[in-house]
Order: C-alpha cells, then sequence, then structure tokens
C-alpha cells in the first residue's frame, strides 16, 4: 500500500472530546489508525466524567490516562516520558481556543478539527502559539486529503487549464431541513448555537470546507465576499443556507453555495475550476474521478490510480484503479501528512515537500476570516474584503 | 403519438431571418414541422437579397413569396386570402421589436425568438400591440417545453416539496472561451455586440432562458438581484459571465451561473428547487430525467412516460418511456402550444388550458426585465428590483 | 442544419400500417418529415376499413389516396403519374413479405419495419425481387442512425481500439413485466404471437436490434450462438428474456442479454466492444455521448456536435453540442439515408457513399437468420451457426 | 460509529503471506485494524526468508514473531499463552489448502483470501478440519461487505422485487490487457499459473467474486452453467475473459460476464437481479448506492446511511450518508463479523446473527465448485451442474 511505509515507531496521541456519540471524534481515530502512524494513548473524551471514562474505557485507554479535563490532561501528559506527542481536538468550536493552547503550550502537536476558532484575534494567538513553539498544527480541512483533490490542484497549477476564470462551488446538505436542533438534537444544537458554533453556523461548517477546497484546487486567493446569508426553519438561531458572489486575486470570478436545508443533498461537495483552455471538475460523492478538460479535445475522466494520474495524487492511494476509496481515506491522509510533519520535527530534518499539503494554521485562520467576512456582508449588503 | 392529432387543416407559416447558415432557424423549421400542424410558405430569411432567394429555394418556397423584407413581406401577405397566418421572427435582437411590430400590425400572430426585445420600452410597446390586435404571442424560451420540465413545475405546485427555499441554477457553455467573435464568426460577433444583441449578452442569450426555467419551474417571482458580470475574453464587448444572487417573492433565495466561457460546458443548463419538505432536480443535458425527493424517503427519478408521471408532462411526451427525447422535441411542444393557441383564437374559442403553458409576450417582458435589472446591478454594486 | 439540404423536390411517401394508435407508425412519420425530405401522400392504414379511412384523414391524405387494403394501393399508386416513389410497411412482421412484395413489384422503393420476415426463405425472397428490380430496400434498424454509433463504428474501424475480443450487448425491457398480451394489450398481444410476430418474440424485437447494432459498431459477423432462451410470465406463448453466447469471425467472444420482463429497464440498449487496445461504450439512454478508451490513457467522454467527432457521425448531426439529440432524431437518419439512395437511383447517380450506412435488406436477413439460429440452439441446446 | 464497541481486548492475528508488495496483504491488514478489533502479532509473511523479516519489520512485529515459514508459526504460536487466535492467509491459491490446514490442526481461527482452494477435494478436507475444530473459518468474498449489497439482499429476501427471473452479473478489469504475466509482472504471473492458481483464472479471480455476489444478493442457489471460455493474450496460459449462461434454481437465468482484458474497466463489477414485481441494481464503482424498482413507480436511488435503509445496512455503515465508504471499509465488515463470529466461539455464546453475513467456508467451497463446472462445461460444451 502506497501509504504503508512504517519503519519508525508509532506517534503517541491523545484526543479531547469526541467521545461516545460523537461523530467527528470517530473519524479521527479511524483516521489516525488507518496507516498505523498513530497509538491513542490518552483522551479527555468529555466534559461529562462519566461519559469520559466509558468513552476511554470503550477505546482500551489506560485508566491513569483517561483524563477528566484536557488541562489536566495536558500537563500530566507533557510530564511523562512517555507522553504524547500529539493531540486531536475534536471539542465545540467555542472550546478549540483554549485546548489549542494548553497543549501548544505544553509542547504537543496538535490536529485540530475545523473551524478553528470563533474569530480573528483567537486564530491569530494559536498561530502565534504554534509558532513560538515551533509545533506541527493540522487543521482538519480534510477534503483536500481526496487524491483525485490534489490531481486537480496540480493540474491547475500545471497550467494545462489555462489562467482561471471562473470557480464553482457547493456544498450542499439537508439534515437541517428541518428544526431538529429545538428538538434535542445534541449536535444540531451546537451547530446553531451562536456561543458555541461561532459567527457561522452553515458558513462555518460546511462553507469553509467549499472556501478551502476551492483555494487549493485553484490556487487563488480569494479577496472579497458578497453573501446573502439565510435561516429557514422556524426558531432557527444562525444561518442554514448562504449564497456567496466571490472575487479571486488574479480576476477569477465565481459563487458559493452553502447549505444545510437542500433535500436530497446528503453531502454535495462540488468544485468546479475553468481556465482560459480548460476545466477541472470534481464531485465529493464521486471522489475517485475528475473530470479534465482540455478546450478543443473531449473531457477525459481521470481515475484514482488510473492512467495519466500523476505523483501527488499516487503517493496517498492506497487502493488499485477502481476499487473505490472513500472518506475515511481522504481523512486518514490528512492525518497521514501530520505524522510525517511531526516526525520531521521530532527527527529533525525538512519534511517530505508533499505532505506540506495538509492543511494548516494559515488554512485555518483564512477560513476564520472568510467566515467573518460573509458575515460582515451579509449585514451590511456590501462586498467585504477576505483577506485579514 | 400523444402530440399528432391533425384534424385541423396547417397553419400556414411565415419566417423572418432563419435562412441558411443560423442555426435557430433550422431549428424552429423543423420544430413547427415536427407535429405537422404547420405548413412553411413565406419567408424574408436575409438581409443579404442573394441569400434570402437562396434561402427560399432551399426551403421550396414558392419564388413569389421569397420576400427580401420583412415589412414587404408582411404587407403582401396580410393581403392575400392564403397568406400566412403566423410568422417566426429568428432575426438578431436588436430587430425583434421592428419586425415583430410589422406583423402584429398586419394581423398576424408572432413566434419571436428570445429575448424578445432590446429594453423593456420595446417590450411594452409589442405587448400593447400584441394585446390589441388579440394576436398570439409565444417567445420561444422552449426549455419549458421539455416534459419534464413541466412535471417538476407540477410537483413544485403541488405542494409535494413544501415552500420553496432554495434555487440554484446555472447554464454554463464554452463556445465563446476563445475571441472567435473578433475573429469573423458571424454569430459570435452578434451576439457580443451592443448595437446588436442588447445590454446584456451572456446574460440575455443563456441566463435569460435560466431565469425563465427557474420562474416557471418554482413558480415564484424573482424580485430582486445582485449581481457581478465579467467579460473574460480579451477584446470581446460585452460579458461572458455572470454570477447573481437571486431573491425570490415568499422568501426564496438562489443564484445563477451564466457562462459562455467555462470550458467542457457545451451547454449545462441545470435548476434545482429545494422547499421544506422536498426538492426536484433537473438537468437539460439528460432532459428525459427528473429527481424528485421527498424528505425522509430515498429520491426517486421520474422518467419522461415512464412511472408516477402526470398528465401535462405526458399531453407533450411523444415516445415511450426510455426512448429519449432532446432539444427539437421540446422546441417542438412550444409551437405545438403555439399552433393550439393560434386555432382557438382563430376558432373564437378558449384554447387548452395546458398550451397557456407556451411562454408568451410576458414571460419575454419579464426576461427583458431581468436583463435591465442584472446590468443596473452590476454597474451600481448593489440589490436591483426585477420587476419593472 | 447539417441535414437540410434540400435541393430537391420531396420523395413521394406511402404507408401501410401504422394508423391511429400505432406508435411505430408515427415514429416512420415524423422520422420522414424530420428534414422535409419526404411527402406522405398516400395509405392503407388499417387493415379495419372504418380505421383506415379516419387514419387517412387524421394525416390529411386525398380522399382517393386512403386505401382499403396495401394490394389495391400498390397496383393504383403505380399507375398515378403522380403515384408513391417509396413506401413505409409498418405492419406485423408476418405481412411484411406480402406487402412488400406487392410495392416491389410495383417498382417502389420500400422501408420495412424489423424484423424483415418471419422465415430465411421469406427473407430471401424479398432480397431477390429487390435486387432483379434494382430499387432501394432499407430495414428500419434505426440504432445505426445514432450519430455517435457510426463514430463507434468508425473508431473501430480505424484500428485505434485494436483487434476486437470481447462484445457485450444487452436490450433490456420490462413491458411484458405483467401477463398484458394475455390481457386484451393490443400491441403485446401481437407481439407475442407465433402467428403474426415468427419464430422470436423477445429475441425478434429487441434482440436483433441488439445484434445489428453489435455488428455495425464491431464490424464483426457473427458465426455463432449459443442460447437459453425464456418465458416467465405464465400464458405468454413466446420468449420474453433470452442469454445468449456469441462467437464472431476472427475471434472475439462476447454475450447478448434481450429481456422485455426486467423491471425498470425501459428501453436499455447498450453495446461495448473491447479490443486489445482500446474500447467503445455506448448507451441508449445517453445516446448523444460515446466513452471512448485507449488502454494507458485516461477514458474520454466524445459528445454528438463535441470535439474530437468525425464526419460520420457530424454528418447527421442536427443540433449543436449539448442540445440532446433522442430517437426521433436517430430514426429521421434512416430516413435521410433512404432518401439519399433513392434519389441517386433515381437520378442514375453513384449514391454519397454514407448514406450506405442505413440498414438494408442484407442487415434485415441476417437478423432473420440471427433468430432463426437462436431459436436452434434453444431447442437443440448446442452451437449454431448464425450464417445462412 | 456504527462499527466501534470495543468493549473486548482485541483479538491477536497472525499473517501468512502478504508482506511487502503484496497488494492484498495490506488490503487486510487495514481491514482488520480499521475497527481496532484486531491486533496483528505474528507473520510469515514471505516465501522468502529475507523478504518475511523485512515485511515483519516493516509491520513491528516482535522479532521473535517474525516466522521463515508457516508451519513452524502455527505450531510456536499455538505453544504461546499469547499465541494468535486467528490468521490471515494470503498466500497464492495452491498454498491455501496446506497453510490453511496447518492452522486449523493447531486450533487457530481462520481468515483465507479467496478462492478457498485448487479443487473441491481440498475445499472438502479444509471444510471437514474447521468443523471438527469448531473454528471460524470466513473466506473473504468481501463484497458482500459493502452496506448496500446487505440491503439489496434484505430487499430481494423480503419479496418487494417479487419471485427472481432475471441475474446479470459481471466483473471486467483490464489489467491482464497485454501479456504482462509473460514480462515478469509477479501479480500476473502467479495469477495465471495452472500450478499457483488452480483450474480458473479470471474465473477464479473475478468470475467467482461476481458468483459470490449474485448468490447472496438473488438468494437462488446456482444449478448449472454453460460457457464459453477464451483466453485472449498471445503466450496467456490460461483465461481472461469468459461468457457464462446461469440456471438457477426456482427458474432464474442469466449470464455471467468475467473478463480481465476489458481496456477501461478497471474493476467492474455490477449486480442485478429483476423478478415478478421489481429488480435491485448495483454497481461496486459507486457502491454507497442502490437503484431499486417496484414496478409501477419510479426507480428509487436508496443511499447508504441514507432513508429508508434497513438494519442489516445500517449495522455496517460508519460514515453518514453522502460520506463515501469504498472497498477497505467493506473489506473492514469482514472482519468485524469474523470478530464477532471469533468472540463468540471463545465466550460460548451464539454471535449476533447479523454477523453470520460474513462469508464462510461454505461460500468457498461453492465458489470452488463454480470454477470446476465452469472449466468443465467450456471443454465439454454443454450445460454442467455446480452442485458438487
Amino acid at each position: 500500500m502506497a501509504t504503508e511505509n512504517i519503519s519508525d515507531s508509532r506517534i503517541r496521541l491523545g484526543m479531547v472530546g469526541g467521545g461516545e456519540d460523537s461523530f467527528i471524534g470517530a473519524v479521527h481515530r479511524v483516521a489516525a489508525r488507518l496507516d498505523d502512524h498513530f497509538d491513542l494513548v490518552a483522551g479527555a473524551l468529555s466534559s461529562t466524567s462519566e461519559r469520559a471514562q466509558r468513552s476511554g474505557r470503550m477505546m482500551r485507554l489506560p485508566e491513569d490516562r483517561i483524563y477528566p479535563d484536557h488541562a489536566g490532561m495536558a500537563r500530566l501528559e507533557a510530564a511523562r516520558a512517555d507522553g504524547i506527542e500529539a493531540v486531536t481536538i475534536a471539542t465545540p468550536n467555542h472550546l478549540h481556543h483554549e485546548h489549542c493552547a494548553a497543549f501548544l503550550d505544553a509542547g504537543i502537536h496538535v490536529i485540530c478539527d475545523k473551524p478553528l476558532a470563533c474569530s480573528m484575534a483567537e486564530a491569530r494567538d494559536l498561530a502565534a502559539r504554534a509558532k513560538s513553539a515551533d509545533l506541527v498544527f493540522t487543521v482538519t480541512y480534510n477534503n483536500t486529503g481526496y487524491p483525485m483533490v490534489r490531481e486537480a490542484r496540480d493540474i491547475v497549477a500545471s497550467g494545462r487549464i489555462g489562467e482561471p476564470r471562473a470557480v464553482q462551488i457547493e456544498y450542499a446538505q439537508d439534515w437541517l431541513t428541518n428544526p431538529i436542533d429545538a428538538e434535542g438534537h445534541k449536535q444540531a444544537a451546537w451547530r446553531t448555537d451562536p456561543a458555541r458554533v461561532g459567527p457561522g453556523a452553515c458558513i462555518g461548517d460546511v462553507g469553509t470546507h467549499a472556501f478551502n477546497l476551492a483555494a487549493f484546487v485553484s490556487g487563488l486567493e480569494l479577496e472579497s465576499v458578497f453573501a446573502d446569508v439565510s435561516s429557514f426553519v422556524a426558531g432557527r438561531r444562525m444561518d442554514d443556507d448562504a449564497n456567496i458572489l466571490l472575487r479571486y486575486g488574479g480576476g477569477a470570478r465565481g459563487s458559493m453555495w452553502a447549505s444545510q436545508i437542500a433535500c436530497g443533498n446528503e453531502n454535495g461537495l462540488r468544485v468546479r475550476v475553468y481556465g482560459a483552455s480548460g476545466g477541472v471538475e470534481w464531485d465529493g460523492e464521486t471522489p475517485n474521478h475528475l473530470k479534465v478538460i482540455e478546450y478543443g479535445a473531449p473531457p477525459a475522466i481521470l481515475t484514482r490510480g488510473g492512467f495519466g494520474v500523476g505523483s501527488a495524487a499516487n503517493r496517498i492511494t492506497r487502493m488499485a484503479a477502481g476499487l473505490p476509496e472513500g472518506y475515511l481515506e481522504c481523512f486518514a491522509n490528512t492525518y497521514l501528512d501530520a505524522a510525517e510533519l511531526i516526525r520531521a520535527k521530532q527527527q529533525g530534518r525538512a519534511p517530505d515537500p508533499a505532505a506540506l499539503d495538509a492543511p494548516d494554521i494559515s488554512d485555518g485562520m483564512a477560513a476564520v476570516g472568510f467566515v467573518e467576512a460573509v458575515v460582515e456582508s451579509a449585514g451590511k449588503d456590501r462586498w467585504v474584503d477576505v483577506r485579514r
């Protein structure tokens, strides 16, 4: 398997949040485990002590490394000879800053779920801490871990489609079609609560994924947005649908649709970039395929592992062509890259340059800026600069 | 065949513009001929006399009914006992007003290509003339002639998907990727020439199709737009790409992307409408299918002629399920409806209500208003009311 | 429009069978009308005199050219100065021989629905008559009229996919899932009646289409078959499903599945041919696309009217790329080719070689041979030679 | 995550074969690791001592549990208090019998790659040993581990599609298009070597997957086959393409196409079952979707994790609807079920009945019988009974 090269010992990993019943916590664990580069050995897995205990046992953590809170965990793990080398932060957004800061200050590498933080101030503070401590800080904008997304990026970067002109992105879901946030659905409740989720709900949850993906594939910097943000469901406190106009550096224009009330869209993430001489189209529900257009010839369908695919995609390809890879594999690729970055730091060497594709704190900061700009634009009905 | 019911004699039809080398002229002719309700008997087919002659002969028109210009044609045909009953106007946009007016004033029904006119003033004037003369005036926003588009409209109207919330439309082409308008491509030249095409190029040509389709399917009135309009190709005088935010009556929101520089998109017309309890999705490159979502159940794929499809679609369905129908058939349905409306007028009876689905002058006017509003919004960087 | 070149006068056409309520009769009429090369002027449209009259009036035939039977029609039309030049035979299979023979003997070109006849003896007799009379004889295996089918044929013939190895074809429908033939469904009744349909029902109706299509695309001669033929529906008298192994000249092997009881398959005609260095795949429900594989490169999706498509397809392409064409257009292409062949005969010149792509009596004969061989193989449980 | 319930300690696992450069070995390891139910602690990973050592170290096995051969491993592991509880056999087919037997005899549960053995005699012998030792014996026909395959099975079993009539299966690949087996490609060499692969190459490798999948989904027993087996590539010693007619108990009929020379088919596994009142269609390249037809209604597209999906599929669903799962996840489900079966044996309790879906030795035996029957039929040109 391309990704299996286990000459080093496993990286000792801890987790904050992500206990039983957490969807994303389980994703992080499988992603960390898939290539066997990490060993989960400690956790503060829930704010409720009983659930923290139960979750820790479910994951077979040693009793003394099942912590009731992140602060104690950071302090005690830092003090152990066999303490964790990295931590996954899988708590609600409003806790990211405090939790990440604690581990950075304890000298522990951080893998933080997205979005990074609830404000640019928080994001900048984390970036400063990570920089001064010289630690790896990965933010799991995991969609850039799909091999065919990296292929798309390489094709655009190579100039094969010419200077980008049009960028169309969308991320449509339907799980918030009904007011489940008001009816006791725990995940829906915090994700639509301004106190816990930050200034944007739908735009923070799925909008920032789309923002990140488009930036990655197009290689362009988003400069400004004009946003029309809606909350369609009675009683909902935050946005559940947004239409956003995009202006990129270099003159490309586009639009983004982010929604969590689009019935029938389970997880419709899609990016299309068109340049002066071609285009690329990728759809997250068929992630092993990439449509590549060179204007003047029939479009080609590139497949993961198939003919004509380049080294960046092949490096993170596990399965033979035609054997589908999915979401867990792409998430695992973010962990794979993080593992290489952490080991390179530990070994005092330069990392494999390809591992720098892992989304880092600068991607996290940019996405926080995007949310702030969208909210500001929607409030003021004018174009707002995203760069901050 | 559902559409074949030829108890009446054929309607005598004339054509202005649309001679040899015209793409859309040929489409109109086949569409008129398909169900055998029309007989093309007269034409002023080109502004160049020689081409007009040659085109008329190619179509086997009688020599005395091959006219050098529309004005003479309108006058002489109106004077004949066997003169044309209806005329197709297939000239460039800036001539629509003059040409339509001439035939309306001669008491002849009009089938005009879209967009209707270059300004609301022109459009209103034509509407007034058609009304006072009590004539049929069809504007060939033909996509509403697809059976599954009518099915989608009926599903939305029935309330099955609930109150519409999100409307996503796009019409992406790539034929203007290169500066062919500056290189002698006749069709491209007039379609990007402000003197001949009106205030919007891409937004008039394909944008108004998308606008019309979304209004038809959603049953909603578009109230205001915020537009970002671009011209990407060096030397091009008009827009070739536009991203537009949409606010509909009743609170639905959405966006439209219209482009003629999106490499790999041959004719990508797509409409999606999502309501409080479901959605419909239709793609013009697979027009015989319609995805229907009722939230809480798996999506269904309705097929033209297939199970579960209603009467409006079946009325204009020619082929058995699984035998694909295409663009010519949908265009022919617009002619089919026009034939019924014309005969009802002639026979002094009420038309089959289903034939009122044919796009008429009010649709044409609304689309002209859309173009004006988009141009104004793009110029002023603010939301602009579309209703005028 | 590529196909519109109407310098000649229309060919006077008659029709036998195909009156009101006939599905295929209406298809023939539209197909003949689409490019304006034919004028339907006479008919013996039903075996029931009243229906024949009503159908003829519906089609606006002159009263004296609405005939009660084919024999009188052949005789009287042959005697008229303005008599029909060609006739469409759209009667049930068991009448094809008699009807075709009458018109051939009257010196009238024939366009006969498929299958050609109920036995090789009948087929050979018609071939002999057509040959001695030097008349055009088209058999409407219309699927070869799809532009992308001709493109597929050209690609295989060019050697781009190498020597064919594997041929996979299927034609699956579901309209005979229930015993509608026993419940008064007229079309189903005759199509499953051995006295009217010939030795094969499903294999004659859809199986021969698949057989013809595969031969056309692959350029190979089918040599022998091993067939497993079933009748699944209680009370049905003939086959409604068949699985057939195929051995082609040159060593290619394959299989065919023909069915009319495959729920959910409205009209699933599909052909795939794989050679030593590539392959082509075409699906009749998305007929404007063709997947082309050159081994070692990503597959390309060729589109009708799009980049990289050759002259045979473009010659019969009406609409711009992305504007879908369908079944009527492909059927019209068979008529388009027939018109050219007929005119060439009339004008004593060689036809446009491309028009020879129209399926002719040799295709019709081969298909009758296929049906006979399949029935024989199923009866004897052994490989049977198809060539006869 | 539905599959994560780690109350028990991990099962100690060994592996025979599957060392560095083995594709399927890596698949087994990830599959075993994904849900954290297994711990790989011992291995005889290659027949070459040096590669066995290097592979063992790559997997971080303790030095004393990196074995040079399977026999020593079985003996020594059985003697350890912390010896392996289960073993994965990932060697070429001709070694399966010897290797499996050694571990069964040592009282160790077996997870064997497919096909099970090179003859019915070998297969029966293994079955007898497994039975007498009361050990779990899983054969990794992993495609039954796809959630939507289990959903398809449940739908057919529920009677929703009626009595099955038509079964269409195919498994087409293209990796043996060229004579790479003769050019030093290690994997291709043994897979086309009669001494190592058994009587069938393509039919054993992919044909048995298709056979197993169709039996699982349809719930039918295949009774007899008529096969046409080919070897297209010069110098190849065994079959690389096969067309096979299928007769099932209960009267259903069908065909299978298995190929490894079908250019452009990376891994085209597809099963379709049609009954008297509906059908199911599943395609292994889009495994998260299942088309379900109830005759008389539009088809529905069921999605893994989506609305209307039943408990068998949901039990093994890890990701939310719309987040694609792939091949590794389905393979992991086979391991998940094996883990439950092993623990139930160890704990002296009945297993979760759902875990009995794991393909076991009876599935392995049936597939060996299928290969033998296909080879016999192709040799004798007659129908051959598969049940043996």
